[in-house]
């Protein structure tokens, strides 16, 4: 690996756009992949994505645009996925370049619903790539917000410190905060498992709960979370440094989160396929839901809230009778 | 004390109201003072609180209404102060009636400026209540929706563990959940530090920080808020529950709460003059922030963010640089 190590950005959405924004403060180059061919070409005319953080405007030199994924990963060392979960198999079935030797960084915030893993396991056990070469950016932190430029904190995870410092110190500038951690696995989890947290919060507002509930759910949320990961991975963590509660906060709270959308079509009548058809898009948490439900079979925490998501968008259970019995295992 | 004790509310404010609502659910009678005269003479006419929660209707056979705070104590083996902390030692300068053997919950979330304790340390310091009568009513609760009767759930802390079961059984109802505390000290504390959060969030938001921020701040809030807490009185409780986190929460992202609010006029450039003529009233947080400061001089707890707060608004310090400066300290 060079001194000055080279990254690609796999994703067109609105995070991975971020991404780029971040990185091209810092870097004279970068790779950035995505399928569509013809936002490539807008951006390389008008300088701007034109689907998603459109007003963000990129110097095209900086720019190896590729709707080659290989070409993205023959170029860097460190590749950073930004794609939502449900297409990360498809995209990775397309590589003929090694992936060996790679710094691979996730900056997907769900579960790949083939495997039920998260990201970081997926590459693990699926390409055998070590955990020192695996990497976590979470959040807090929408990215309509870093187009913005306003002041953001990430957290930084990965098995090999050194690595998680290379990947800050190229994401960090004038509105970008950056904190190392060492607790990949926990961080990933808190990111996924936040999701599900946010759907909950809207079938809450949808059934008409107030902000009274809504406090108290984010309250159990956190403690559910906590031992949730406990349960995976236990080390040493404040469940309320940024990367977990921040990061829950920021989703459950948000009005524009997709997750919290769904939930409150859900809590207000909707089916969980009518739901997706409105949103054109499926809810990261939907499948993270799932797959929590299943490691819990095992784990055994309690996780009335999980639970309680799950049985609504997987039994077909009533949300405003879930939510009801819900009520009473809170506090 | 007889075995239904009988209960007073002392204020007249949407709190005070509120809670005599939830009473009312319950009891067959209860006493209710409040200073204004006309208000009382409205409600016995109309049957609601002209200023406050005008929505909520009561059954006034039920209310013992009184503008003399000696009837209401003499009346009662309870007595529940829901006034603003500002108004507290003036209206217990005016008791000839004694508060031995009188069972005294405070649901004031501030500190009483003349001495910078506690609503309970004051009562047990100024008037030798012991600790088994003294007790707390804490949310996360805003007013409005005990109003609208929408799910809320009190945290009920007390000395005696009775009592607090006594006073939870009589505001518990279909849509109030009580829980019981042991930690009066902590409970009452944080209900008092969440209002300076909720400036800070409120600062911060009219200084133009964005939902990435308001989460970090949020993060940062409720673990200072613990390190702060564990020095005034350590024991062991969990800073995610609901009267704590829980309470943080409903405040700080609250666009209703009045503490956000004054802070967010503050961030926008009003002088902390202006900002409270125009609201009209005091933000619990303003005398939160000083009692907490000087406390803090003596117990040394890392606490950036109520060290941001007091500089701005007693020392008059820029609240764009005292928060660029914050933001490195947070993470």
């Amino acid at each position: 690996m060079s001194e000055q190590p080279k990254f690609a950005v796999i994703g067109g959405g609105s995070w991975a756009t971020a991404i780029a924004k971040m990185l091209c403060v810092n870097l004279s180059e970068i790779a950035w992949y995505m399928r569509n061919t013809d936002a490539i070409a807008h951006i390389k005319t008008h300088r701007h994505n034109p689907n998603y953080l459109s007003s963000v405007e990129f110097d095209v030199r900086k720019l190896k645009l590729t709707s080659d994924i290989n070409e993205a990963v023959a170029y860097a060392d460190y590749i950073i996925f930004a794609i939502p979960s449900a297409f990360l198999s498809g995209e990775l079935s397309r590589l003929t370049e090694s992936l060996k030797s790679k710094v691979i960084f996730s900056a997907i915030k769900g579960i790949v619903p083939e495997t039920f893993l998260i990201v970081g396991e997926h590459f693990h056990k699926e390409f055998g790539i070590p955990y020192d070469n695996i990497g976590v950016i979470t959040g807090p932190c929408h990215a309509e917000e870093v187009a913005l430029e306003r002041l953001s904190y990430l957290t930084i995870a990965c098995g090999d410190e050194k690595k998680a410092e290379i990947m800050g110190d190229n994401l960090a500038g004038n509105y970008i905060k950056v904190k190392i951690s060492d607790d990949i696995v926990g961080t990933e989890y808190a990111a996924m498992l936040k999701n599900i947290y946010a759907i909950a919060a809207g079938i809450a507002h949808g059934l008409g709960y107030g902000d009274n509930f809504q406090s108290v759910l984010m309250s159990n949320g956190i403690r559910e979370m906590k031992k949730f990961i406990r349960k995976v991975h236990k080390m040493k963590r404040n469940i309320n440094d940024s990367a977990y509660l921040g990061d829950l906060l920021v989703t459950g709270y948000s009005v524009f989160s997709r997750n919290r959308m769904f939930g409150n079509m859900i809590g207000k009548g909707y089916t969980v396929k009518s739901a997706m058809m409105e949103m054109s898009m499926v809810a990261e948490g939907y499948y993270a839901v799932k797959s929590a439900y299943k490691l819990n079979e095992e784990y055994g925490a309690k996780t009335p809230i999980i639970d309680a998501v799950y049985n609504i968008l997987y039994e077909g259970k009533e949300a405003r009778k879930v939510f009801k019995k819900l009520t009473d295992k809170l506090d």
